[in-house]
């Protein structure tokens, strides 16, 4: 069918299941074609085009509320709440976000993009509707991945102790993200083949009615027995403990079996998990046969092939940089242990764990235990190394500021994905890192300007001894620069000098040092001699180079890609005035006080007025008014 | 025997079990009276002496790791390893932490006061022990409420799956802070009891042994039932699920049950859980009578009665003052929904939760669920109340960003012991909250000058409808002002100018406020003519207040009880620069870079120089400068 005339799902109520059969193979074609273009979360979306169908044929959207789990598996539902005809546009500046977004569809009633969360945002809403004595189901949607996050166990918990109305759809497609682990996992695994051993339930009922009744002891045993028959061979015991009615495991991709178990859902009183089986990538051959994840979120691919299109040379990307030359240095100090919360592959451990199979710790989507288990091995002279994503440690705040910091521990945390990233938008834009660390006590906080200065930059953390060390890193590749051989450490505080000059100074790091470069060559055309500073120490600062600037009155400009409150620019303000160098003239900039969406980094920028052109009007206006001062 | 005598846990080795009781009657006493001087947790210590003792003989600390959840029940720990002789000092400034302390003794391998890291720490440890290829024994105790933070649900489900040793030590008390809610507990509920069930799993296998063969099915329908027999009648399931050994429950006042399972434990490979059922307050009788947790922490009392010395009459605790005030706006507005974190005693939400039961949701030790359920909550046009510690906001940082500050929902936050706390020490100190809020879009953040002002503020977040809306309120009790009798609210980013001057303008809210008063009468007579602004909204700031100041090149001083970095001071200064007044006078007073210990707040406001004093002296010189000036 047309997928592009679709308005809202309530067409789906009348179709019959071969109709639904068609329409899931349009869907799958609309997705293998449209993101061969955009790319995106193709592996997710292929897993639950039958159980989306599903969800919005058996409920009533958004009477009912559908609470997709990290939302990057929203796409059949976008297309089935009428927004085929974005998907052109699919996680492009101002065009359809990868994940829920309220402003785009009613049907979107929870926004997500990081892990674990639906649970909990279900219950708030089935509390609500109790309270307003309404009458809706509230559907969460949450992966085998996801469910091994703390946040999600502790709605568990919780929910099941209520009992509130709910139908929980544990969508298990046999690997979240990286291969699954822990003990859940396990878990899920048995629950899985659970299936096969119904017959022996049926037996044992048989078996239990022979036995002669030797006097009311037995009898009750008997009676027990049966009564924990559903705590027998596995199948949702562990759900069932929790106080949730398990069903399944029942086949995703079946439209019978998820209609007979979706109403007998509707009809069980008290929280209800549904456990669905699926297969990431189904019916896409290259997805299918994805075995680490490469096609969870891919780029553009030729649809045909699976083969991705890549530009045909790049310098090396940064996660790979830093985790290789981890992996270097973990060859001469065997303290050196790597941790990550279940991105092995979007951290590229996958070498260090090949070559140091029992010191690289996959914890799954458990960002809380990932830092405090970093913190336990510091105390005992080990080196952690922590890869975690910035936008997943806002998840470890209070482990990092009570386990690793407070205690002062010497956990190197590899901040990836460090400033904007582009695509995947507002709930990944790793923006918050410098305010949520820079106030705390013992942290160091750096940001190397090249990939030959993140290798230092990573020597230097391994060799660090006084307490936590953060480096952050950004999305993407380095620039191609030429690279040391030897690897260096680099003092503690210090900053670099790129360019000299007298009429201002820019302060910046990393990502944004080409652009203040460009800036300063563009001043100097026009007059302005301008100084262009390496801040790569973000905590502590170089205080010498900072009590020089001030101490000659030069203006100076902060460039951070990175939130302007409380952020690096603050620091030199804060610095100014401990210092007596109240009549500093700094000017700040950096993201302003509002969610970012999503687009390319470019975009992004220009949105914000973080752009060459910006700089050199900042900094030129300075120049100018010192220039006239002298 | 003489406790104070003691150097190290070694003399344990030697003592019979009668010797070890009575030594637990001395401890006790020991406990009961010095408590009762110092005030401390004295229900969680009383409850585990035996274990205490139990741990120590069994185990060569600190060799082995043993390692307190949450800490508040180290007490016993801490006489036994030498500090008995500095019990006077208790929490007091200078004196004994309340909480291991690493610097205190070799024995505290981990430092704590936060719930659920115990298991994470253990892991780091466990691992760090494999690869060095060492010896020793890793043994977190953590109670039943901790267990359902979500950390350690992370960390129990990695630990199953790794199958590292250690031993777990559940220690349940069948109450931790609150009557403890959760599925989880009443998984630990059948647990306590299963003890009587023992006798079915007897009779089951006489039954099944009874049972003729037919055929190779029913026989490995048989086997596979006995096999599964360890799952039967609750026992442990849970925990072996997730893949540990499950020891228990044992009576955790037993010297005889704790050996022979330790000794047990520490012949199983894997981890282990020892479930050890102890009551809180064992020994003392008011304590051991306690149902909500009047004992759990205590000032002094008197040892004979478990009267509590208190001060005659105090004016309303701060916590009772919000949540009563919740509660009278509750009756009008049934959107209101209050959550607590396990701390409904700490919040004093005993009122609320007794007037409107189905409006109240303890959610136990799980900040994360909290805060997202409270989002949850929102999205459905209900008014969230999430009563929360300033401290134990850290751990819902990624909530408040990605549920509620992105998605821009009415969820009131009432940030509980905000600045410092006094005698629980750095772990609680509430010194973060605003440079962790302050740089979230959307975020509104308030503290009131005294009680009057804080039900006003009150009635303001609940009456506000455009985002979050955070008000901070200190430990302890309010200042005894006149209350007016109706509720208004204030407008969003107005301060209040409450004492005029031209020389200076101090710039401060909340607790600091009575300080900057003081000082600008001693300065008034001193010559200076000090404005002093109640600086209610950190942000939104007041920006026509503060463009005035600036315009008129008043010096500014900002008093904050909270860290300096990325604080409210810092807001001023990017305001200051934002604007163009690149020449204001500004000095900040708060919290400097470093983790502040525990003592009384004066005596701690006083180490980091933040008293009337100080304001005196800071203002007075800028004052002195600008009437040079003039």
């Amino acid at each position: 069918m047309d997928l592009l005339s679709i308005k809202d799902p309530s067409f789906l109520k009348g179709l019959s299941n071969k109709e639904l059969e068609s329409l899931s193979q349009d869907i799958r074609t609309f997705l293998i074609e449209k993101l061969s273009g955009t790319g995106g979360h193709i592996g997710p979306n292929l897993g639950v085009v039958e159980l989306t169908v599903a969800l919005h044929k058996c409920f009533d959207s958004p009477k009912d509320k559908i609470i997709w789990d990290v939302g990057h598996q929203s796409y059949v539902h976008k297309i089935l709440t009428g927004r085929a005809c974005q998907f052109d546009t699919l996680r492009q500046y101002k065009g359809l976000c990868g994940f829920p977004k309220m402003i785009e569809s009613e049907h979107d009633v929870w926004e997500t993009g990081h892990s674990s969360t639906s649970l909990s945002a279900a219950m708030g809403m089935a509390i609500a509707r109790d309270l307003k004595k309404e009458n809706n189901y509230v559907i969460p949607v949450i992966g085998d991945g996801a469910l091994t996050g703390g946040m999600a166990l502790e709605a568990l918990n919780h929910i099941g102790h209520e009992k509130k109305d709910m139908i929980v759809i544990l969508n298990d497609n046999e690997m979240s993200i990286a291969p699954n682990v822990g003990a859940l996992h396990n878990v899920l695994g048995r629950l899985r083949t659970a299936g096969k051993y119904n017959w022996v339930k049926d037996e044992l009922e048989y078996l239990l009615k022979k036995v002669p009744a030797v006097g009311g002891k037995l009898a009750s045993t008997a009676e027990r027995l049966k009564d924990s028959l559903k705590y027998l061979f596995v199948s949702g015991m562990f759900f069932e403990e929790l106080g949730f009615t398990y069903l399944g495991p029942v086949d995703g991709h079946s439209y019978e079996a998820l209609f007979e178990n979706l109403a007998y859902a509707k009809k069980t009183e008290g929280p209800v998990l549904l456990h669905v089986i699926t297969k990431k990538g189904k019916g896409y051959h290259p997805a299918e046969n994805d075995r680490i994840g490469t096609w969870h979120g891919t780029g553009p691919y030729k649809m045909e092939t699976g083969d991705f299109v890549k530009p045909a040379s790049a310098p090396p990307a940064w996660s790979k940089l830093v985790s290789e030359t981890v992996r270097e240095l973990a060859r001469e100090d065997e303290r050196i242990v790597a941790i990550t919360p279940a991105m092995p592959v979007g951290s590229k451990l996958e070498g260090f764990a090949g070559e140091f199979p029992d010191r690289m710790y996959d914890v799954g989507i458990a960002e809380q235990h990932a830092a405090t288990v970093a913190a336990g091995l510091a105390t005992q002279n080990m080196k952690p190394f922590l890869a975690i994503y910035s936008t997943f440690l806002q998840r470890a705040y209070d482990q990092v500021v009570h386990d690793i910091a407070r205690q002062n521990l010497n956990v190197f945390i590899g901040i990836d994905r460090a400033g904007l990233v582009g695509a995947d938008g507002e709930t990944h834009q790793g923006v918050f890192d410098i305010a949520f660390l820079r106030h705390l006590p013992n942290m160091v906080l750096m940001m190397p300007k090249d990939e030959n200065e993140g290798r230092h930059m990573v020597k230097t953390a391994i060799e660090y001894n006084d307490g936590p060390i953060a480096m952050r890193f950004p999305r993407g590749n380095g620039m191609g620069v030429p690279m040391d051989t030897k690897l260096e450490t680099i003092s503690i505080g210090t900053w670099e000098v790129l360019r000299e000059g007298n009429d201002g100074a820019i302060l910046t790091f990393g990502t944004t040092i080409p652009m203040a470069m460009k800036a300063a060559q563009i001043l100097e055309k026009q007059g302005h001699s301008i100084k262009v500073i390496n801040a790569r120490f973000i905590k502590p600062m170089d205080e010498k180079m900072l009590h020089e600037l001030f101490a000659v009155n030069m203006p100076i400009l902060t460039i951070e890609e990175a939130v302007l409150q409380g952020g690096f620019g603050s620091a030199v303000l804060e610095y100014a005035h401990e210092h007596g160098f109240h009549h500093a003239e700094i000017d700040r900039m950096g993201i302003p006080d509002k969610f970012i969406e999503h687009g390319s980094v470019k975009e992004l920028l220009e949105e914000i007025g973080m752009t060459t052109e910006d700089v050199v009007e900042r900094m030129g206006k300075m120049a100018r008014k010192k220039q006239k001062r002298a």
